[in-house]
């Protein structure tokens, strides 16, 4: 791992990163469970395995006073109405914020709070988020033809808790409706 | 201060936030003692007290988990032969980094640790750079007709030591020398 501080450049039109230490490719098969048209998803997972969303990374020690950065990049598409997104977590040490400065593309933010407070927010490039600790947050692509760039800073401590979301899903989620994006309700949040 | 996640828009020409907290405005008579040519610097300060730079910052609670951020404009000009240039700084909690993302212009990080290395790293519009704990860090604006501006995130826990770089300066400068940017070693590194 780098000892001296180091550089990579953001370039489009994809913004992948000059240098990087992970790349993470998570594919429809990865999220079983989370689309609300179960039936499309079985569907489309009998018909192949489409990469949803990818993630650079660079590495530096999971300690606090570290800040792990990359880029993540949501594919367009639709599972049934609902737009590509990612998994989507918790930090596991639950009082860690995170950063998002949106790149490219159009979409949305999905967060909520242990407690059920909601909140989804509008990305678009110049954009910068601010997702305060506690907040679990999810990634929707609202394009039907561009990816979702954004770049993402949070602190080396956090860590990752999928299986919260993988059991619950998020209470909002963000479906094309008349070929435009709509927040609504979950109708299957928190049933396993 | 925010209860819920939160959002702000950066956009050129000059990349102010279209929202933030706190406005910091450092002038010529704050960067006593810091720039090489004390003549040149006098004089300047006998006709005037130029704006150099400023700080946009969004508040968030000083402690580990949360993140700092906000956008640093250091304005074209010369002292002496030394472009202008932020006050720098360690951190307080030394072993905290930051993350510098460069929006506009073109520029140099200088930086150096408690132990004495050194490094300079050239700023330019999509170029990330990652201050790893531990080191110092200045801006330097090298174009004398255009602003460097930069998005910067850190811990929340991580302080300002300002004295220690007031006191001995940093190692390395950044000079016009026939119209270009080179960095020289600073002969009154370590001076009271």
């Amino acid at each position: 791992m780098k000892t001296v501080p180091f550089t990579f450049e953001l370039a489009g039109p994809d913004f992948v990163p000059s240098t990087y230490d992970n790349h993470i490719q998570r594919r429809l098969s990865a999220m079983k469970g989370q689309y609300l048209d179960q039936a499309a998803y079985a569907a489309m997972l009998a018909e192949g395995d489409p990469l949803l969303y990818e993630v650079y990374e660079l590495q530096r020690p999971t300690v606090a006073g570290e800040l792990l950065h990359g880029i993540s990049i949501v594919h367009p598409g639709l599972v049934g109405d609902e737009y590509n997104m990612t998994k989507g977590h918790f930090h596991e040490v639950l009082e860690t914020g995170e950063i998002y400065y949106c790149l490219k593309g159009r979409g949305f933010m999905v967060m909520e709070t242990p407690e059920g407070e909601t909140a989804v927010e509008p990305l678009f490039p110049g954009r910068v988020l601010y997702v305060l600790p506690r907040w679990a947050h999810r990634s929707v692509n609202a394009s039907l033809d561009e990816d979702l760039v954004t770049f993402f800073v949070y602190p080396g401590n956090a860590g990752h808790d999928y299986g919260t979301i993988e059991k619950q899903g998020f209470r909002k989620l963000v479906v094309a409706q008349d070929g435009e994006p709509a927040i609504v309700d979950n109708p299957r949040w928190g049933q396993p």
